[in-house]
């Protein structure tokens, strides 16, 4: 039953030991590229997207009363013509319900040997998630393949390993041995078992379909607990695929498939709540909107709940090196994903009398037009970056923010549809850059999901600094920056972004700022509104088990 | 600033060796004998109990509005007269707040190490330590000094071992580098900082005022965050004598003493509920009875909630090698602090048509005559075992279920008062017995606290095996035991009770059955109502701090 855990063992090992140090290290190449891949990959992974399209998705799950699913692509605008299974939750847990007791008690070698074999099989079908996710969550094909593909994986692998830690951490067995009082010596041998809490509910969201999915899979599964994923209904086929490849690796392993399971819904009808609500859901991970993750975090006492949300991420401008080199990474972040990402930047802070850029005073004008030229520049050739946007809703919040620019302040950049060759009907938006001051804080401390960014001038930059850091607290950041050639300032801004609850990264240029490394950097701190776990640590997986324990007099 | 962990490293080292490999071992003795201390210490500590009595508990907090308390000896019937600060929590809570900062500023092992200088000094007034629980809880001598003394101790140490696990997982640097498309390389390097949640409640109960004490004490100040004591209004003293060794060790190594205070109350007038309501509080950890426990499950949603509440603890016979033995060690539980102690058994499951014992077959009542026997020798001479009744609530209970004897059953065994010749007004109550089948289900699936127990006539074995197991599912154990010579039947037993979330101990005999090893027993599995947080593993502490990190370009 551990052949599967043999086999992978070394990339566990490796994955363990980059979590111990923390270093660059990736078990999954993230690029698309036929220089890695030779030309047939990448082909035959696209010809299989495609025979997806408009037909039932082939997924044999009890409890199936009917089929669902309405997703549209943002690059055609045409629906994906793809049916999933409609489910009766409660048969469906009926069904979930049968598998658990082999699961439970088969050993956490063998569980952890399955989700690996389930990652190393879902890396074989990256090709095809990239298409999926492009055509669901409309992310670029460059993006698909590695966000919520290759470095959604790691994650996955990156709680594999703190799933194993914390089960290791309990040993099977123990003798024990002492004397009570006159009574002579009692002996104990001792037997250590752990115990899932129950079924897993894994609520995925529109954009990065996977990327809560593989880990909180991982961690659920690796200790014992079957897991539902529900997708968001805009972006199902990514975890549809996960699902199958999951229950293929569980039957191929004897266990019951029906401990991963899919539960497919629309907008108009969604299944959600009666999952959250049914008393045999005892674990619930959720990405998505913040209003939604902090209803689930209070209203699911019993349960233990994971959340990543998102917040209004900052960057504080005090002075830098090289202001384009600055003003560009700033601006990779608000076209990548089109702003879409969780650690998307949406307010900039930059002080009123200007900042140091490599040693000479630069006025705030001149800041806030280098950004606009970052941006430009990445427009050239917006495609690969940009991707799509996944709905409609953020074309209106575009137009709200468009005209709300004059009451608050300046429209600094306008949002216009980019132009992508092979998808002339691509619902895309660029940049929409506000120019405010604090006055503007009532719409600046919301979190506006899409391409919608201020720039906000500050009395100071220690007043932006306030500013940014009192944000992140009372309405949640998941990233934070900080460009400054000041080493005073640079500790008052750790200090005080740390003391908001919130991580923050200082004087990133030449590379996505938005990047997130797996097993080098703790995602989400739970500090601040914007999520109550982070990926990955032992606290994400260390409470999914319980140790039941036999002792026995010998 | 670390000086105090290198004196006591080592006996950090060795507690994390005994969780480790679950073997016996303690750091703290457990015996009050003068062979061990000397004629000196014992006397001395009765002295400095005796010199508190009607005096002006010295606690110097912020906030003080008056004083409270209204201890009472369950020895004596004599108030203690000792008063306690009463508190303005709003002002306590702003004073806490002031320590906040340094104390999560300070390094993990700084923070253990005034962690384990706590306990030691703690260790150096056990004698006291016993007396005053004695006197507000009711143990005997000898319990007192060990359950809520060195046993208790025990606990916080192997606490403080898991928490020291949960920090020492999280690296303080990272250097992390990666190419970039052509950009060139990224160097960053990363540092991860260990932030506390908040305010730790640690809700301590009647009978046992330290056992979850030191262990909830330790996992919140070593991971950084503030504890308030909230003592149940019976049993103040041995708290509040924790909390002045506590803040006297963090204001002599330079830290705010307010990082631990108390918070004494009355019935009359309870404090607990303005704690768990204040936003502060982002922790809490409870001791007390399943009815509040499952309240704070419920209702303290966002916080951080641990609770070990009470079941109904069963035994199932279904056969043994030396009845008597099996009866003693049963009768042991019945009598130990009066059956006030988490782990006393409650419910005894013994087959109509008997047992086989040693080879020979035993009618159920010849089983129920020997545990009525080994009750009655244990109450020759009472005193140190059964200790007295922590309040008269529990003589009205008794008095309830004698009455309902005849109409469930039948009374097999009266309790009555004991006789302590040192104490003539002792609050004491011998065992209770009812001899009843499953239809009295209804009175005997409560969990009582004190001393009534039942000797449930069951169909078979294997039905005793399902209705002990059905309630320690639906209505929760923190022990449980079987004592059988079949080893398929212990097998099911095993495994039936592991099914319910329990724990199990098969065949104890010649040992107090009611004793959990720390660093061997998994305490409260957390899967059944006794209680959602085991003492202690590392779902017990992993979640008590979070980490921020900052990362910068090199």
């Amino acid at each position: 039953m551990t052949e599967l855990f043999t086999r992978h063992r070394e990339t566990l090992e490796r994955a363990v030991d980059a979590c111990d140090k923390r270093y660059s290290w990736t078990a999954y190449p993230e690029s698309p590229s036929s220089k890695i891949h030779g030309e047939e990959k990448p082909r035959a992974g696209k010809a299989r997207f495609e025979a997806m399209l408009g037909t039932d998705y082939p997924l044999e799950q009890p409890g199936e009363i009917g089929r669902t699913g309405a997703e549209i692509s943002p690059y055609t605008g045409e629906p994906l013509g793809i049916t999933y299974p409609r489910v009766d939750v409660e048969a469906l847990y009926a069904a979930v319900r049968e598998g658990m007791p082999a699961w439970r008690d088969a050993s956490p070698q063998t569980r952890i040997g399955i989700c690996l074999e389930i990652l190393d099989r879902c890396a074989g079908q990256l090709f095809e998630n990239a298409h999926a996710t492009m055509h669901t969550s409309g992310q670029s094909y460059i993006m698909a393949f590695a966000g919520s593909g290759a470095n959604a994986l790691d994650r996955g692998l990156e709680a594999l390993a703190y799933a194993h830690k914390a089960m290791a951490d309990v040993p099977a067995t123990a003798s024990w041995e002492r004397q009570f009082g006159k009574g002579g010596a009692a002996k104990l041998e001792k037997r250590y078992r752990l115990v899932p809490r129950g079924i897993g509910v894994v609520i995925c969201c529109a954009t990065f379909p996977l990327w809560n999915g593989y880990p909180a899979l991982c961690a659920s599964l690796a200790t014992g607990n079957p897991v539902v994923l529900k997708p968001h209904p805009s972006a199902i086929l990514p975890v549809a695929m996960l699902v199958s490849v999951g229950r293929e690796v569980l039957a191929e392993a004897g266990f019951d498939p029906n401990l991963i399971t899919l539960v497919a819904d629309t907008r108009e009808e969604p299944a959600t709540l009666p999952l959250l609500e049914h008393p045999d859901t005892a674990i619930v991970d959720f990405t998505g909107s913040p209003r939604f993750g902090e209803w689930i975090e209070r209203n699911c006492p019993g349960r233990l709940v994971y959340t990543e949300t998102a917040g209004c991420n900052s960057v504080v401008i005090e002075s830098c090196d090289d202001l384009q080199a600055m003003a560009s990474a700033v601006a990779h972040s608000l076209c990548q994903a089109s702003a879409q990402m969780c650690t998307s930047v949406q307010n900039i802070h930059v002080p009123a009398d200007g900042i140091l850029a490599g040693g000479e005073r630069v006025g705030f004008d001149e800041v806030a037009a280098a950004l606009v030229a970052g941006v430009e520049r990445y427009l050239e050739n917006p495609q690969v970056l940009c991707g799509t946007l996944v709905d409609d809703g953020i074309l209106a919040t575009i137009e709200r923010y468009r005209s709300l620019a004059a009451q608050y302040g300046r429209l600094l950049r306008d949002s216009a549809p980019l132009d992508y060759p092979d998808f002339p009907r691509a619902r895309t938006a660029s940049p929409l850059m506000l120019e405010v001051t604090e006055e503007a804080r009532d719409i600046y401390r919301d979190e506006i999901f899409g391409p919608v960014s201020f720039v906000i001038r500050g009395a100071s930059a220690d007043d932006c600094l306030r500013d940014a850091t009192t944000n992140a607290r009372e309405r949640g950041a998941i990233t934070s920056h900080v460009y400054s050639v000041d080493e005073a300032f640079l500790d008052r801004a750790v200090a005080a972004y740390h003391a908001a609850g919130a991580s923050v990264a200082c004087n990133l240029t030449g590379m996505p700022i938005n990047f997130a490394a797996a097993y080098s950097d703790y995602h989400v701190t739970g500090l601040n509104p914007a999520g109550n776990a982070c990926l990955t640590d032992l606290a994400f997986v260390s409470s999914r088990f319980r140790i039941v324990q036999s002792k026995r007099m010998v």
